[in-house]
């Protein structure tokens, strides 16, 4: 992949994960119907890209549009949902799509999100073009957010990774990673990683939550992920990264204790929910050493950040918990 | 009417209300005393504009001060609380006074707002001049907030809304009206509308109140309202309007499921109280199709936006739950 | 009335209020449906007596059953709820009727009881003969509980104690009297009785409610109340006794520092809701010096308890907070 | 099975379930190490029976015990809890284990309960003599409770009732059924039934929960469950009863509005957690017209109660939501 | 010491601490005053027993009261409270007084207590002859409560412990101890054990504090403490007993694994608050390896339990965590 | 102290106290490592400035770190944090370090700070050369935050306001005087001053705590304070002051009903907790009549403001509760 977003480190910064100047490369009220764009998620497609955009129209609800792009920074985004059809069962009730992530595996795109039955669940549809989309069983019980499926099967199973949840405004939350031999049944749940005390990083005490789909390097799969500490003024999120075993992600190889990136721009200091920063995808080119990561910004608008993979991953290890 | 504030919706908006190029009107030091001032409404009075603010001193002890302005723009507020006189009874405690609403019935002006009796109720004056106040019965026992007069009686009685609480940041909250005789004592109580089901329309899921004094229109009442959703950085504020019956208001026509406005400039997102658009007050003139709305911005200044009367009836009527 | 219930106080007690030897005097399954059958309220008639029960049944739904006695103590309750007929309104909702009180003034009974309208608050009905039930307006606004009328109007109104709360387990609350020319539109609310700080006497000291219907002495008017304090174990209701003015029953006299009554006994200490003493109705004979109490206890059954009328004031007015 | 426990309902009880006149059955103090045993489960074993209680001991740590009884009243409990050996994968954690269930499937025992792995989810067991016990993967992420497997699988697949619940004493709660090709991976979730408003029936308006392994009878499969309703002094549990269509157990064809059975006994009245009657178990005879019923007491003690098939199914028709 | 009570334990018990069979020895209504009396601590005083009592009045006032025995089960509790002078320092305010200490130190009796000083502090005072009590400096700030003195200096300081809580149901909190050259001012503050993980030892997961004064044995301070588990339905307080290094308290040398007792027996199940056990004092006698506790049930009565003291030592020995 | 940093006021500013207008003057990522630096304290040292800095890491760990200056308005702070060796006792835990204030006292520089001891507790240390610091006896049990040493002794003694607190994030706080002949051992606990009724001042209803050292004036001790609200949208943080008896400063002759600074620029609106000034230090220049007050800007950077100590203390006289 060689025509990935990019924007080199700007000068006197020692920063190993820098933002994107032009921030946020997705405003609020991008499509007519929205609110807000945010928590979004894009692959590589048709030698451009492809996305699924979580759009919050102006009475709060909550859907997910697919889009387009050459660049990767402009984006055209559908003004429409995306509308599912069947996918491995019946179609299931889905009051509401939230967070999407986006990734490739074998033959076709996956798309994971938190879906309303009874509560967020995650949700899971493919797709083989981003017109015609095929919903899925959910993969868990209510409640669970922060569904991300690893691009490539492990030990022949399909792996992903969630965040057990409550209802509401979840004031804990873990990583697990879950398999399933056929994205129907899944089981084999084991814990990841989890939120970290106070004392030694309090940036992700409250809780955590897998980000964009994990990246497999010669040192493991590099997840980037989000963690958030509960301030007295509520909810602070911010973006950190962890390698996890490539054979068994439950094995948590190194993850940082600082954070890569938070909430310190406008656009994330101010917003819907004030002192967000949310990764949800990341695209990478290992030849040129680069990663673009997308995140969420304030719950309001999509903006971006670079880094190079190598000093990505070096830090990750020199700076792990 | 013919001389309310105007400015045409901006080139190249297609938004049903739009916000005055200089908010916010009123700042929040604009008397000596203040701290803020927000939540505040204004009336026609004698060929230009009386209103009564909620300006909070620098104690943050709440009060409502007169104003006057030639063009409903540019403001004189007094340095001086409201002083009250004895109305239909022997005075009664006040603690605090805020959110005031201003309406013309008959043959005088009627002050209603939140007042401090051992907690929120709602507190109702009224005054002729805006210089002698003659404060009445509270309409209610506690815990009320955002007592809204109708501008006519109907059927022969006088008609509020209101929205019962509790004594704290009540986190529930839906709108009633209720009729009287003779403004000192309150019956018939009836369910005017109730916060959505989050999946409907979640930026009115936690609660609403009415805002401006409802307007007559040919298709019933015209009421501007606020709704609140519980984020998990706090509550968020935002407006939208509802038509209800003309001689049975506990009979909703049509509510808007879209907010019309919602916290999106600095002074909205910033302030005292991030997040808060809330409507108190609306000039209209059906000739030139002109509304004006009043709104407290981040609870800390006074902001005003516009529509065309006849679009945000049609809206209303066309985006309705 | 020279016939109410009576026991001697037991030998070696010097409690200014006892309880029944025979007590609970209705059991929780005493008709078919009931699952609980307590916070009843009682009142002459026809020689003998007629009462309003609250009965929960098994699906715990609550609802008022109409009842009747020879002696007050052994009761025949009907098999069904009472059905009401419009009283000076239209039929307005009730979801759910519970902690019922019966007043006799002028011609006819009127019942008070909680009433399910949006959430609690009070609902009121006459009757004639305890058969033909006619439904008025709710005296208030939600959320309100503990609604009791006085006996006779008090200078040309009818007048009403309430309690405001909230919609859930209010951890608040204070006693309000409200004014009504015409048992339709109530107002002149005026604060009686607050909880008390918990060092001056902490069994009040969480919430308050009225009891049984005051009863006119020489000294004013007596009004039994339950008091509230919330232990780390749930909330614990006991039972005072006050003294207001006569004219102006806003203005307290007198008020008990100690409990009168507190959960003590296995039947208020065990039940639906442990620890629960709560007083809804007293009959009186000032001949005989006799006071009668019927109280439900743990939220499950009716319990009975006396006291000599010229003992209880001169108590009330001795320990006085 | 025709020897189950027995005892004919009390002469002048109406009841459709009925307490076993000796009851508890078994005490805290049954075995040396504990502080009580309840919410246990019991299977017909080799003539007689065998039974998973829980017993906390006296650090009130939570572990699972096998047990024997002839006649199914008088139990032998081992001193020891089981030890599990690796059943489908690899051992796993299971900081804790409470609340089991039983049931015969094909040709061996499953055990389900109430496992801690970073939080409660549900555990799985498998024996053939309630010697030796294979664990198996757990069948959820966490958080989950009251794990109940049908005695048959439906449609080709095992399936199991669950309530997803958070980590502590969750608030809310729905029962879910669940389909495993290979009691490893776990799919097709479907919500079964609902807590209910608080009007329809307040019993189980906080939460519900699956109690015994249901019964296939010709109206579907009948499911004794708890309901859970929140007083002001804590949660009070109940028992109810449903019928589930035979085919698609989320298709809920009757559900009992009342109670079954409520805490009104001394020892369900007060113990570690007063007003808890909480089934896990059912014995039926369907040529005797038989079931017997184990439920765990106030969290402390195990307790019987019996009723008549055909009158329990019928009741539950007869008085469905 | 050789006249402490006693009672053998019963027939068949092997329970390590047992309850004294005439439980409980002090009633709720022992003085005309009061609603409850409980929490309360004894010491030998001229040949018989002095004590200090914990009686709520009927206004659920708390104060302290002293009371003497002659065989330190049957008590002349005062009817007046105890009336404080001045001890080291000015008076100090004193809103409430609960939950006393006392311990013999050099020349005279040292009571401390929960006193009300803007919260809970910890109240220090001393007596000669428990009719004349001087009040000293609080030894903390608030909020603290269970402050408990050492018998004899420890490297020539005063010691105490204590349990930092906040200002109200304190739903966490340690066990501390502190240091004084002089009873005034007070340092060193060392932490000395805390509430156990839910998994270890779920009876004092929530929160401990300190019960009887210790006991200077061969092994070190036997220590008697309540621990407490928030369950679903209020806290629930228990004893445990710890060995804690001679000249080093803050080194726990055994502690308690299972309570030595909890709540079982009526009048520990049942009363103002339900589930505690609340140990205050102890008498020994090592001569004849005695241990009498005493300890306040349901917040409501004061009861007796016995043990052996080498027994209750190596008990801890065996069963520490 | 001649040369302290100063600004005058602006053109037609007539606030008592007004802003630098460079501020802030310490960024958040001043150092390297840094996540936010705030809530800071500086003392005259050398002819120019040290201070000890609060300087969160990128861990959001919290640390203090000494920092040097020649005019107090440009700072170079170590990249380190500060190391402490033991003082008056053994070394003790400090799982963090936050909130630092500086004082000299007779012959050495003083430092307090909230210590992280099995939760918030007041950290004390002294350095003659702001190289070597030498950790002494935390004053207090946990748990405790803002403790600040008066400038000199008081009747022989040390004198330490502080604000007693709870584990999180405290919604409640009073400021208290505590006295030590020795810094070692701390009594003599005296209540200063508490959080307002809100109708009298609700800038500092929900909690208070001392800010900077006290200064001497003729007034008796001048104390700036900060001041909170909760709102509906978290807490907000303004400035007061209040002067305190010289002799004995439990005893507050003034107290300033309104806020002398409060939120309102964009680095104290918007930041990793909005609404936050929050003072920690001032140095003042009786001669010229000065104070420059340094104030911790929305838990991020560090700000100033000035003030003519005159005129502070005649408007805190006059401005008083």
């Amino acid at each position: 992949m060689s025509n990935i977003p990019w924007q080199d480190r700007p000068e006197g910064s020692n920063d190993v994960v820098w933002r994107y100047s032009e921030n946020p490369i997705i405003d609020r009220y991008a499509i007519p119907s929205s609110n807000s764009i945010f928590n979004s998620a894009v692959a590589p497609f048709e030698g451009g890209f492809a996305g699924v955009f979580r759009c919050d129209n102006k009475a709060v609800q909550m859907n997910i549009f697919a889009g387009f792009s050459k660049d990767g920074i402009n984006w055209d985004i559908n003004h429409d949902p995306i509308v599912m059809q069947a996918g491995n069962t019946d179609m299931i009730e889905s009051d509401y799509k939230y967070d999407p992530r986006v990734v490739f595996i074998e033959d076709r795109y996956w798309i994971t999100w938190c879906n309303g039955y009874h509560g967020p669940t995650i949700g899971i549809a493919y797709t083989f073009d981003f017109k015609e989309f095929h919903q899925c069983e959910n993969a868990f019980l209510p409640f669970n957010r922060n569904g991300v499926l690893f691009p490539e099967k492990i030990d022949g199973k399909y792996a992903m990774l969630s965040r057990p949840s409550d209802n509401g405004h979840t004031p804990f939350g873990d990583i697990y990673v879950s398999y399933s031999p056929d994205m129907k049944y899944w089981g084999e749940h084991r814990c990841v990683m989890k939120a970290t005390p106070f004392e030694d990083s309090a940036w992700q005490c409250t809780k955590i939550g897998a980000g964009a789909v994990p990246i497999l390097t010669e040192d493991g799969w590099l997840m980037i992920y989000h963690g958030v500490i509960n301030t007295c003024n509520g909810f602070r999120y911010a973006m950190g990264s962890a390698i996890l075993d490539k054979d068994d992600p439950s094995n948590v190889l190194y993850r940082t204790q600082p954070y890569l990136l938070g909430p310190a721009e406008p656009y994330e200091l101010a917003g819907d929910v004030p002192n967000v920063v949310f990764p949800c995808a990341a695209l990478h080119d290992f030849e040129k050493d680069r990663i673009a990561i997308y995140y969420g910004a304030a719950d309001t608008v999509v903006a971006m950040a670079f880094a190079k993979l190598s000093e990505l991953i070096q830090y990750t290890k020199d700076n792990s918990l």
